[in-house]
């Protein structure tokens, strides 16, 4: 794989400067198109130490205008960042649309690094490899360029690349010791590399290697690639060329998994009270122990306008300490939301350690309302299903705690709930005329309920079921249900 | 000032069952008109241990709607926020416009504590302080309701309290030893929370003080509290009115600072090339050296149009690792920076240590372009300077290292190169009508800078003015000021 990298290829001064001067200018055209293109552009930069890598960055940086050019290195992650699942570092930093971001070391280092040392084992790496494919896809659908540039220098070319760097007085410094102990491992890190490039070269978002030994090969090559994707990527963006969708996969039961729901439950309000009670307490002190222990927790409240979520919410956190939990409403994205994948405002507020996020609607307003109301093509939700289990493992893996509630009531508890908000003077504002709207679609927004909970209900989240034709039944529901998940 | 909280306010179960239903409700309808409103609501919590700041919080979660209502406890500090300013932590989490954000210990805390540890001088507490008023003042300036709340008890009503809470089982947990320390230490505490109030009961900000012993009592008299200033706020909103501005303070000099720049200074092609590479060498050793040492930089660049900003900023980063700093172009905000204060969108970028973030353009157009535009009033403008000393200040003391550049051309040169710009392919875009129709308002900037100049030059954050109608030796004026005062 790494054969055609190690041919010695070269440019001499004069190519080189017959060169350089036409792709600047043309990088600075193409970087000016850009920023009002759909799509940001993600540079990652990964390879053998000494082969250029940062000098090619510093590179890039004087010949595209860095004002539109974010650069982003990984070294140890901060404690904000060790208390989320991993890619959250990643989230955070990646560019907007019409932006281009270089990430300098990426999803790749760590899980490459690790097997190298025989901290994990290669099935470890297997598994790091297809989630990053899938990540990587989910951004790519979205739109997002992802180029991957892989520095490679043969054994010998790294070994006098690292030497002479420490002869030069003012290059030394740059050579650490953990260089040569990488060097040391250089053909296990080979062997490593390859097998993941190889995993990861995938047809949307394939690897490029640059031969790194020489300066001048290497700079026009990278700046030629980056020219080459970006315009192409632009061309098509300009022609908004129509996306062909995937033979439309229909799940046309009549009969869902949410007619099996007996809504006739009920309780007393005797019962009510005592059970209320009961749990409240109980999930007091679970989410005390839980919080010792830094178990984090997200609670996604999905249903039915006026399905009663919002009182749900409230018997829950009445059972927390307000400092340790947020709600987040999820209603119109800000501007900086739209200009990101979608599921980057969810991930801006995963909670620390001990915190607790709870999520009025979420990330399943995807294959709901925007699959109902046409937000999203076809083909955008239909692979958000898979998107979305795996945002949910990553939750999952890290060790965050996740309980999915799908609140349901029936139509014609639903009108009677509506039309008790406009009775209700401080109440009236909870209802307006695009709940009526809604409210026509019912079968639609069902089938699309039930494709959600058939689709993403894993054995790590399971969707919880939860009977709310009578409120204080939902409310018992719910908390029973939190406390045998928090005892876990 | 202590003594109206110690007199035993009581409030008995019917008087408290007589009020709480009607106030939940104006609560939730008040903060039903704030969502439309162009002010957020601040609300701190202080006190006393023990005295029912917890519960209270946690009540009025039950009462408003959680949804709209952020609460944020500080404890220990993240390393990303060790790495910056203080006010960082604070300003991260203030909440935008609409909303109620709820601070669960504040920018009080450490001050307060560390006077009463002894680990400060009572000087240093009243210097903190002062910085305290012209923080708030600038929150309210820019429109906020800080509302300050400090729970108080007096010292036997605290020791029954602790002593109660430990007998029972299920509040036992509440009662740490660093309250039992602390309570130990209640005069002193109290003496300087004394101070503290004194020193900050502003007239924009003035803490109102709850008696915390009865829990009826404070929960109605917070929960009322909030209503009628949240109500009254909403009413001033609603009628817009007037703002009374300060008499116009007006520099009138026709004959200013920047007129003394002598813009015919330059450099030889050849000079300027072997300056540049000693200046680039030696910036790039004292970057390294500045890193290592963890210090963080700040680079702010401030001119004309076509001064060469972008040209000026390249030749600086060249000199630097494309991993260690940002470039930040300060344009239009996005809708999340427009719903906070002014200053948010600078805190939010400020460098970790041993970074660098260099904004093209910067806080400062407030009081050049957004005065010259009208975008900002005088009053707005006029405050402005001081905010921006202020927030200056907290740089240089956290330790980050500021400089600021003025560019300075004058109107031929800048005629020149914008007519070179339009004969320049590639570099077209960067010239619209817009820049001819700041290029007439030429006089007000001149005026505007040069009050700008004066009154935010101070001995820690000078105003560096570079002549720039000969590019080079602009460059090389920037590069050997950053070096010398590096070097420092």
């Amino acid at each position: 794989m790494f054969e055609s990298a190690e041919i010695g290829h070269k440019l001499n001064k004069l190519e080189y400067e017959a060169q350089e001067p036409s792709l600047r200018i043309q990088l600075l055209e193409v970087q000016e198109d850009l920023k009002n293109a759909s799509f940001p552009v993600i540079i990652l930069i990964g390879g053998v130490d000494g082969a250029g890598k940062g000098e090619t960055v510093n590179l890039l940086h004087e010949w595209i205008d860095p004002h539109y050019l974010e650069t982003h290195a990984f070294g140890a992650a901060s404690d904000e960042e060790r208390e989320r699942p991993e890619a959250w570092r990643f989230w955070r930093v990646l560019p907007p649309k019409g932006r281009i971001g270089i990430l300098f070391g990426s999803w790749y280092t760590r899980p490459i690094i690790d097997c190298v040392y025989g901290k994990t084992k290669v099935g470890d790496l297997a598994v790091a490899l297809m989630q990053i494919n899938a990540f990587e896809k989910a951004l790519v659908d979205d739109g997002a360029l992802i180029i991957k540039f892989w520095f490679h220098l043969s054994k010998k070319a790294q070994s006098e690349r690292l030497k002479s760097l420490m002869k030069n007085p003012d290059t030394r410094w740059r050579v650490t010791d953990l260089d040569w102990q990488h060097f040391k491992l250089y053909d296990k890190f080979r062997r490593t590399s390859e097998r993941a490039i190889r995993t990861t070269s995938t047809g949307e978002a394939p690897w490029i290697i640059i031969e790194g030994a020489d300066r001048r090969y290497r700079s026009i090559t990278v700046g030629k690639y980056i020219l080459d994707l970006v315009s192409k990527r632009i061309a098509i963006d300009n022609a908004k060329a129509i996306k062909i969708a995937p033979s439309p996969v229909q799940t046309n039961n009549s009969f869902t998994i949410l007619d099996t729901l007996n809504l006739k439950q009920s309780l007393s309000e005797e019962d009510y009270k005592r059970l209320l009670e009961k749990y409240q307490g109980r999930l007091n002190l679970l989410f005390r122990q839980g919080k010792s222990l830094g178990q984090s927790v997200i609670l996604v409240f999905e249903g039915w306008d006026a399905a009663g979520k919002g009182g749900l919410i409230r018997r829950v956190t009445s059972a927390l300490d307000a400092r340790d939990y947020q709600v987040i409403p999820i209603a119109a994205p800000t501007d900086e939301e739209r200009s990101h994948h979608y599921l980057w405002r969810f991930w801006r507020h995963l909670p620390r350690s001990g915190r607790v996020t709870i999520f009025d609607r979420s990330w399943y307003g995807r294959v709901l309302v925007e699959r109902v109301e046409g937000f999203a093509s076809e083909a955008e939700w239909m692979r958000a299903y898979n998107e979305i289990v795996n945002f949910e493992q990553q939750l999952h893996e890290h060790g965050t705690l996740l309980l999915k509630f799908w609140i349901h009531i029936d139509p014609d508890e639903q009108l009677r709930r509506f039309q008790l908000r406009q009775a209700t003077p401080y109440k009236h504002y909870k209802i307006t005329d695009e709940d009526f709207r809604n409210r026509a679609k019912w079968n639609e927004y069902e089938l699309a309920a039930n494709d959600m909970i058939e689709r993403t209900s894993t054995e790590f989240a399971p969707w919880y079921l939860i009977e709310a034709n009578d409120k204080k039944f939902a409310r018992i529901k719910v908390m029973k249900t939190l406390c045998d998940r928090l005892k876990k």
